[in-house]
């Protein structure tokens, strides 16, 4: 490597994407990187020239050790998309007149699907120019949806940290006796792909029986057949938890979380924002059984709690930074890092690089054979397949009874 | 010790209540005692006759290291106020006719002000009638609010808890850019004392510059204020981080999370079932400046979150459950362990008994000269206050991934 390389973060924040920042730094400073630069929020904040040089930031080795520690995007993360190119050329002239003006030889972008498509644009751009600049993506989402890999950094700290709070939270729901029983609901992330929510299920154990249904959004959610499962669980004991996808439908497609309102939000890339799926469920079903009711929303904090991640979500973040630039810096562009799961016992997932057009805007859900018959849970093959991804703590360095992360430059 | 003894847990579940739990069993297992019982869902169920032989569940020294690590009430707690003496004697005749059955010498409560009360009417009750039963109370509550004693068993991890996930909301905050900016409302409980929503402070240091105001119940709430305050806020810097506590009222005396709803619920204590404070402030906000504004509630989790628990808070969890063994075994009755601070740095607290008469129904909250003139943040003398209590981590026993705990009879 003999020029600079810029890096940028986008999308939804996790607990695993500074690792693979760490990991992009390393690995281009070890092959001879100039200079590393940082792009500010992704994209939109280069379209502006905002960027740092990581090695301002990034002194020394402990620097790197607490980046791996520090939740959410160090660099700021943006949910901009690129137009088409043949819709405003102005845009990418733009981009790469700045990537040009910073010696930028290689451009690795850490995101999800949305992030994906940048790099597919970018890279398809560079082709048509007959650019040299290489672009490789990096594959981070707590939602675990990219297609092509066998799941994304960020997944396993999010699920580790859901299999945990939702065993406290079944541990708090029995300590607690209403005369007709209580019912908690726990909504969890993952709008269009149920890992998330599958995830519940690795609290359940030896020592607890884990949540007693789990709804992802891969099928239509029946509201009828869920009050009559509950009013069945609530003969045989006082508290029922449940785990809902926040992006659980009805038949016909609209949003459980939709039923109580009037209005419906999108975001910049035409998402329904969602909100509110535990509480309508939890009054819906206080309505029909005259149960104590509650919801519980994880909310962001699943995303961000890096004090509770996976060691091997941690690590293979790192690796997928170093992979990246490794690939950018032996030619290839328009690729993404993937991880290749060898086996599942003894744990072994190895490093490829696959070419961006194919994983692009393809959200990969769970499997139906992955969910049982009925819809209400996932089956041991799913948690097969996740356990290995929670497996190992990354200790946080604890300062004065908190964990310490790395002051990142978009707080100043 | 020569007779048997009797626990129970009360009041709102916490990370450290069971660790009480493991100091009150093996105290009085080391002072002799034959059998400890524990009663099912505390008063409530001792009443219609459920307890349990502890020693079938707590069967070796690793169970009982699990006990301390195991969130929620491992007996099950309960919301029952026992009617005053003279109005009701046949549920008095009733307990201590099932406490003379199980030949109990001494009995032990968990909890925090309504258990406090049941300490004392029962041993009340003793006195008047000439009972040799000796009741002593164990404090507990994540609330902080108990009277005399410098702190309660079970804050410590709360406000640990409270201080690393608000830090990592702000750095999730920080990584997301909007056009007008991000208002994030974190929702803490404490319906009257503002210890826990002032644990939100504990967030700041040199690598986090904290949440920009905090809010406690114990000062009125001004709506226009909070809102002018935001605005400056938001002229500076793109995201603001607000921690609120759930029992804030406006001038009057209106609960903030009343203003948008129609009808109020109480619970079996008169008190009022609040939620939806940052849901309105934030919905509040975004109306009056244009952000985006986002609510986050902690909820259940802060009191449940065992794999983050502060090592001061279980040990001494630990110690004032043997301490209550050891005041009723030496004569003892009406009496509260207390933790008495000797000082902050080094943090040393040891404990004392007191009598209960004095601390029931009596609400501590935070000194108005802890909170800043604005009201607007904690002092640093709130700070030097609770920062001992949150030091040290109590590793979790991981298994698969995910936090081992014993158990709980309330979930068989």
């Amino acid at each position: 490597m003999k020029g600079n390389i810029i890096v940028g973060q986008s999308g939804g924040p996790t607990a695993a994407i500074n690792s693979s920042l760490a990991g992009v730094f390393r690995t281009a400073k070890d092959r001879g990187a100039k200079k590393v630069y940082g792009m500010m929020h992704g994209v939109q904040g280069l379209l502006q020239e905002r960027y740092i040089d990581l090695s301002d930031h990034i002194k020394t080795e402990l620097d790197a050790e607490l980046l791996k520690r520090t939740p959410a995007a160090f660099l700021g993360t943006c949910r901009y998309k690129l137009p088409e190119i043949h819709e405003d050329r102005d845009v990418y002239e733009k981009i790469f007149g700045i990537l040009e003006k910073l010696e930028i030889e290689s451009f690795i972008y850490i995101g999800g699907n949305d992030s994906m498509d940048t790099i597919k644009k970018l890279s398809d751009y560079a082709i048509i120019t007959g650019h040299p600049c290489r672009f490789v993506g990096c594959p981070k989402t707590i939602d675990n949806d990219l297609a092509l890999t066998d799941h994304t950094p960020g997944y396993g700290s999010a699920a580790k940290y859901i299999g945990t709070s939702v065993k406290e939270i079944i541990r708090d729901s029995f300590s607690l006796e209403y005369d007709r029983g209580l019912v908690t609901i726990v909504e969890i992330m993952g709008r269009n792909a149920g890992w998330l929510t599958g995830a519940a299920a690795l609290s359940k154990g030896e020592d607890c029986a884990g949540p007693d249904m789990i709804f992802l959004p891969e099928l239509p959610f029946d509201l009828q057949g869920f009050s009559d499962r509950v009013k069945k669980l609530l003969k045989k004991r006082k508290s029922v938890v449940v785990a809902v996808s926040e992006g659980i439908k009805i038949e016909g497609g609209k949003y459980v979380c939709e039923l109580g309102q009037s209005s419906d939000f999108v975001d910049a890339f035409g998402h329904k924002q969602l909100s509110g799926t535990a509480a309508y469920l939890a009054n819906f079903i206080a309505g029909e059984t005259g149960c104590k009711a509650r919801a519980i929303e994880l909310s962001t904090l699943q995303r961000s709690a890096s004090h509770a991640a996976s060691r091997v979500d941690i690590l293979e973040a790192y690796q997928v930074g170093g992979a990246a630039v490794k690939a950018a810096d032996e030619g290839d562009s328009g690729k993404m890092v993937v991880l290749t799961r060898i086996s599942d016992d003894p744990y072994q997932c190895g490093t490829e690089v696959k070419d961006v057009h194919k994983i692009a805007n393809d959200e990969k859900v769970v499997p139906r054979d992955w969910i049982n018959k009925e819809g209400t849970y996932v089956t041991d093959e799913f948690i097969s397949y996740v356990r290995p991804l929670i497996q190992g703590d990354v200790s946080p360095v604890m300062v004065d009874g908190i964990p310490r992360h790395l002051y990142a430059p978009t707080e100043l």
